[in-house]
């Protein structure tokens, strides 16, 4: 059937003069625009809304009072930190009224390069959720670390070609952005008129503008009232974020008002799988948004209309005629409880369950990338080479660290772990077939008793990252990361203690949620033993990311975030 | 200078290190992205804002605690209606605060097809206020009537390689739309993805959600406060129209609500040239607004952001880093009278005046259009064929009018103008080339007491349009029309008591507003003559127009809009 001919027939269900594909009748139909609730049928066929107020249809669904919403939109995140595939993540979200999202591959990237992201967009075609992608504009994130691949602005402009690919990710390098850069400047000019997304966190001023007017328009990094005040006054979409180690809502709410309101997305940015699980995703937010006195009304804008409207998602995000037929049914606008989710006019959830096949899956390419040899004990000694040293402080809740100094804590010369002072030792190996050069550091507030934690998910550049309280549980944890081909490990001396293998690009897994779920308790109960963190290998996958204050540590050493420069681990 | 040496500079200038070319302080900024006002300086280079805050500049300009606020922009307006060519139409609107506009070329594609539109497009190179076009979908607007091209699909998408053309134009043939005419749908699928303008007078329940389902997306036509909630609910932006003859503000501005307000503007559609002169454009609309209860900072939204956002105009609309420098300066924000306007950082109108050169002018193809051989006696001569006879009823201040049946006003058998009864006779003469057939009819309310008034402005298709009360004086007023090369022209008996000549495809002058003006002025003494009506042109150049219920009159004769078809002057 031609395009002429689906639309006379749209036109005839629209008129009312043949009944549509589906017929929802009975529900508490929610009106974005005007803030209205109505009860009337909402007519489905081909995929789209054909009409709203009375119609006769082949299927009916008498929705008996519930709220009848938008599909949710998700505005920022990364399919990786939810340790699932495209396929495996849709399964999930679905349920949960998520009918698309906008994601920054930029995790994959650094792994595989643009063959990460090609293989991420083939992966989650024909889903019940839709992805979409943003160009990863920072890959490597900064030069302070070896990533396993380089991607220049003609590399991104190649991804243009793919209907999913809707503009340029967040441009975490601000500090390069806003000094003029010439490689990142040429990636924004390269997406000038489309969606360009910004990551700044606390960056206010005369940098603040000089950023804002080199290109990038939105923000998920404010964790202040009044950065996030003076970012939207700027221009910029506030995309507040809620995620599994980033709770931002609580401090950004109060800066919704009626004016500001269109200017604002809620985002998930990074949800760890159990967070999902267990709380949820846009559902979870909206939820928690409500709960702290936001209008539901106002909230729902926020996953639907505004997301829609801030990535030229046309004719997405609202209930109307000739819009897309992605639509949720809910038991309230209270807790948000999703009984049905239906996309494109298809019952894709229902109760809970994922009704869609979700049959893609991952290309072969994406395995076997821990290239490296393997590790010694050599790997993780380090002399200690000043009385004090330089130590990352974690900041509950937050992915922001501290930039603390200590006294050297050692054993023998050798630079070591001090559980007194909640200080473990920290050692960045490079993964990617450049050579296997670590670096070294001590992290505090991360709750280790004994043992060691290793990952393979270590923000951006995803080498291989293990904290420990000593040299042999280290070595057993990243060498078993090492084996598994990525993953996560919680090692005690020469024993494994628990794992997750994540053989995709050594940050998702292939399982879907529930055995996933499965591994990550047997993981959690292992690291409850030698380590008091809930979440240790959420923080350990986020010291490493040296575009956020104040203190990491890459491959290539300890960076100050402020300075953007490296720094000598020791002091005198 | 390349693009990365602009953006270098930029960021110089952004980040305090180097002067920006002109700096405004002292000024009351007014952020509509937050609802507040600031005083920042605002520092401008090389077209855009580089930065708010505190800057230095190579010119300074203090603004005295006036009021800053972004170019205004109207979202749907036709050039034609203001007589004027597009160069001397930014010369009237750079000083009201206009920065942008987007027009409806179908005036001039009704005469001269797509070489019409590449004429507006040509004219309007350059100037002080950025003219935006959508290609007209309706040349001619319905097959009731006969115009000087014919544009389908194919004739459309060819105008989408010029940078200013931007969507769809008004879908005025809302009833072809919603039956599936394969012309029309033609079109809209032509243009999937890009903006598609409505419009739909009274269109509502299953055919109105048929009209959207297909694509059109905003609507100006609403007269009701019922009809524009239902239209708003469905998802149509509310362009709220406040021209010369249709005065739709007071009655749908209550429809502006926190909710809906970002789906709303506040457009001119068709204002007259004295309306331009003696009330304004956007700043009139704005003043009215106010005065009537909005908020001005809603107010102003609906003429900057919303435009912007709802024609995908990026950076556009708000003043923020990155953003056009097209700037406004207000002394108040109740009366709008502005001080000056910057477009694109430069000084364009102050104090009046317009201070840039619009120096572009129309190709010659436009002139010449009055297509037909002279006149005769015999080409209004109607005999009087019924008892009974539709007459066109004017409605005060609206474009819709009413389907009236009188009894037939005669003299020796031939159909006759009735002063008692306040008819005119109505004659329609095909202009275009196509022989020059004629269409009869009357028309009350137009407040003729003697002589005639022609028009080679008569919407959509510009036929010569000739009311009088006898004969002779229709004759002559008509044929001056004809010698004129187009124009507007009031008769008494065979003597020309006034002329407008508009040379430019019969529907704009080549002149200045202010001597334009004096022969208005002139044109209008010489109407008040023998018309009540103070505007008698402006309901005359709509009573062809077969799209605007409920009784018109075309080259074709009578049609009964409701129906969509063609009656009967006479009934029995």
């Amino acid at each position: 059937m031609d395009e002429q001919q689906r639309l006379q027939e749209r036109l005839r269900v629209a008129r009312g003069e043949a009944p549509a594909d589906l017929v929802l009748r009975g529900g508490r139909v929610v009106n974005l625009f005007t803030g209205e609730v109505e009860e009337v049928d909402v007519a489905v066929h081909d995929g789209v809304v054909a009409g709203l107020g009375t119609y006769q249809g082949q299927e009916r669904v008498d929705l008996k009072g519930a709220w009848l919403v938008p599909g949710f939109i998700d505005g920022h995140l990364h399919v990786e930190s939810t340790l699932l595939g495209p396929a495996q993540l849709a399964r999930v979200l679905a349920p949960k009224g998520t009918s698309a999202l906008v994601a920054d591959p930029h995790e994959i990237a650094n792994v595989l390069g643009l063959a990460g992201v090609r293989a991420m967009l083939a992966a989650s075609e024909g889903l019940p959720v839709s992805f979409f992608f943003n160009a990863p504009s920072c890959v490597p994130a900064t030069h302070l670390e070896t990533a396993g691949a380089r991607l220049e602005a003609d590399d991104l402009v190649g991804l243009l070609d793919h209907p999913r690919l809707l503009g340029l990710a967040e441009v975490m390098n601000f500090p390069g952005l806003v000094a003029g850069d010439p490689g990142v400047l040429a990636k924004v000019l390269a997406f000038a008129g489309r969606p360009i997304d910004g990551h700044a966190p606390l960056l206010s001023g005369p940098a603040l503008n000089a950023y804002l007017a080199a290109g990038p328009e939105s923000d998920h990094e404010c964790t202040r009232a009044d950065e996030a005040a003076e970012k939207l006054k700027r221009g910029m979409w506030l995309m507040i974020r809620e995620g599994t180690s980033a709770h931002n809502l609580a401090d950004l709410l109060p800066l919704v008002t009626p004016a500001s309101e269109r200017r604002c997305l809620l985002v998930s940015d990074d949800r760890h799988p159990d967070t999902l699980a267990h709380h949820g995703h846009l559902d979870d937010i909206l939820r928690l948004a409500v709960a702290r006195g936001l209008p539901p009304l106002t909230a729902l804008r926020l996953v639907t209309l505004n997301p829609a409207r801030r990535f030229g998602l046309a004719r997405r995000g609202a209930l109307a005629p000739g819009w897309a037929a992605d639509l949720v049914v809910l038991d309230d606008l209270k807790d948000f409880r999703v009984l049905s989710t239906y996309q494109a006019g298809r019952l894709v959830a229902a109760e809970g369950q994922c009704l869609h096949p979700c049959a893609t899956s991952f290309p072969a390419t994406a395995r076997g990338t821990m290239r490296l040899d393997p590790l010694s004990p050599d790997s993780f000694r380090v002399a200690a080479a000043g009385g004090r040293v330089r130590v990352i402080g974690l900041v509950p809740g937050q992915l922001i660290t501290e930039h603390l100094i200590e006294d050297t804590p050692q054993a023998e010369g050798w630079l070591a772990a001090d559980r007194s002072r909640g200080l473990a030792r920290l050692t960045v190996i490079e993964r990617h077939g450049g050579g296997g050069h670590a670096a070294h550091g001590l992290v505090n507030g991360l709750g280790l008793k004994g043992g060691a934690l290793a990952s393979s998910v270590a923000h951006d550049s995803h080498n291989l990252v293990v904290a420990g309280m000593d040299e042999q549980s280290m070595l057993t944890a990243a060498e078993r990361v090492r084996t598994l081909g990525g993953g996560l490990v919680a090692a005690l001396g020469q024993r494994v203690l628990a794992e997750l293998p994540l053989p995709l690009a050594g940050l998702m897994s292939d399982q879907d949620l529930p055995p996933l779920l499965a591994d990550l308790e047997e993981l959690r109960a292992a690291s409850d033993v030698i380590c008091s963190h809930p979440e240790p290998f959420m923080p350990l996958s986020f010291v490493c990311l040296p575009v956020i204050p104040h203190l990491k540590l890459t491959d290539r050493g300890l960076v100050d975030v402020d300075a953007f420069a490296p720094v000598e681990l020791f002091l005198p």
